[in-house]
């Protein structure tokens, strides 16, 4: 089945409409400050509208990015399942999240909805979604990790089994040995159902969003904490950093393509600390997170 | 002209002591902490000692790493210039240091010295050095610019001219349009002057490290400073990791191809923040770092 202006405006609708529901949603949880907008243009063409809350009392950083770009031809990066691709002129839609909350037990949580489309004369366009949520806990709770992903089962359907998968496998740090949290849904190249199917789970992922990650924040931005749990929460941001740098594809493509650095890099946690060899204690609650949950663990049935 | 064991540990022993008087030097300047010592092997071949200083009066972080490593097949990273080196047997010595002052008004040094030989059967080995050294200050001052360009000029001799475009090139950050820092020297896959007079070279770059560094540090360590420079400090730090992790050829392939984390990543920061859109305010010492600085600039004639 092709695709047609009429499928990206709908698609463009959701994704600005989500924009909105997410802001609105992380703004009424903050409290204390309301999320910058700053519309952009790209010049080798598209633009977008990059909205961030900073310095917040629930959020230190949430930054919520739309964004429509085009170009002439299509890097590789962009479709790794399908290098007969490369070259293509392509158009690009998507919205990102990332949430770097204060409390160090409230985990960072990440979100992607993208719609993509690559074109060349004489043949229909090729066209996939990709997308999905990841969280990344500072401290672990079982309760929370449940919660997730029995969202992200409702989410996903029948792909949870296979999205969960191929979230374990893209947020993983080699170097480290590490995943980069507990996991979620991950996808693209994902064109199963048509356009109209496909759309349905696309957009039943960034639906979910909210209420899994919520009611996490509800239940744990008051816990009280001191210096011992913040200086942890900016350690292990350091590996947040070292993913984002170093692996995800999404930014690495974005800062080689002349992106918007400032709106790519609004992924960034606002204050990072590295330490030299350092590990928790064995029976403290920092050796449990990577204990019991920096593993790779079926939270619910599959 | 070819190399054979008596090469490798000439060069292995003036790396050594590099690393010993580098450490002792930057210990004395501290005052406060003393260099912890790991020495580690690698499952894939060789090893190295990491050397730290953490938490130190002048210094925050001071790394200096001595690596002797080896594999099977030379990555296409470390010759770009020569990929018919690709998949060849290698063999590397390296001394790497990056220190992170605390005072904002002392800059970040950076300085390495390597060996590289890469050999097949039935022909000559192929052998290279490379290295130099960059500065990247958090508040600029001529005169210290002026000192650590007069000093690399005095390490390269007529070659500075070359290795300092090279640095010029190398550290840049292309999705910030900003060079990282003020440069210095950077040379690689050299052998000019056969092995005595590449060696040479090199030992010359790294024994004018300290002449060039520790000055500096002298003049800027006490003068007084507040919030205002520590928060600048912080924020131009980030500009450190997105080099060395979106970048640094070395790190990268340390980091891909199973070198020690910990000891790759010591060049990171202790503490780092990053800010949405944030520039300095026109006309303050924060812009000038910008404006006349963080930019190509012949500060001693070439």
């Amino acid at each position: 089945m092709s695709v047609g202006p009429s499928n990206f405006a709908e698609v463009e609708d959701y994704l600005r409409r989500l924009q909105d529901r997410l802001c609105a949603a992380l703004q009424a949880e903050d409290g204390a400050q309301a999320f910058k907008h700053d519309i952009w243009t790209r010049p080798a063409g598209g633009g977008g509208e990059t909205r961030i809350l900073e310095d917040g009392a629930v959020f230190e950083r949430a930054g919520v990015g739309f964004s429509s770009v085009s170009g002439d031809t299509l890097p590789s990066s962009a479709s790794k399942q399908r290098p007969e691709l490369e070259g293509r002129r392509w158009r690009a839609l998507g919205v990102s999240l990332v949430v770097h909350p204060r409390n160090p037990y409230v985990p960072t949580a990440h979100l992607n909805v993208r719609f993509f489309c690559a074109e060349a004369d004489g043949v229909d366009p090729v066209w996939w979604f990709g997308g999905g949520f990841d969280l990344t806990p500072y401290y672990g709770f079982e309760e929370d990790a449940l919660h997730w992903h029995h969202t992200a089962k409702a989410a996903a359907g029948d792909a949870y089994p296979f999205f969960k998968k191929w979230c374990d496998e893209y947020f993983y740090l080699p170097h480290r040995h590490e995943p980069r949290g507990i996991g979620g849904l991950f996808f693209d190249d994902w064109s199963v159902g048509g356009f109209d199917g496909a759309f349905a789970t696309a957009r039943s992922v960034g639906d979910h969003f909210l209420p899994a990650y919520l009611p996490i924040v509800q239940r744990r931005k008051d816990l009280e904490h001191g210096e011992r749990e913040r200086n942890f929460q900016l350690y292990r941001r350091g590996r947040y950093v070292e993913f984002n740098l170093v692996h995800d594809r999404g930014t690495l493509f974005g800062l080689q393509s002349g992106g918007r650095t400032e709106s790519i890099l609004m992924s960034m946690p606002p204050a990072v600390t590295w330490r030299y060899q350092w590990w928790p204690e064995p029976g403290t609650p920092e050796a449990q997170l990577y204990k019991e949950f920096l593993i790779r663990r079926d939270w619910v049935p599959l």
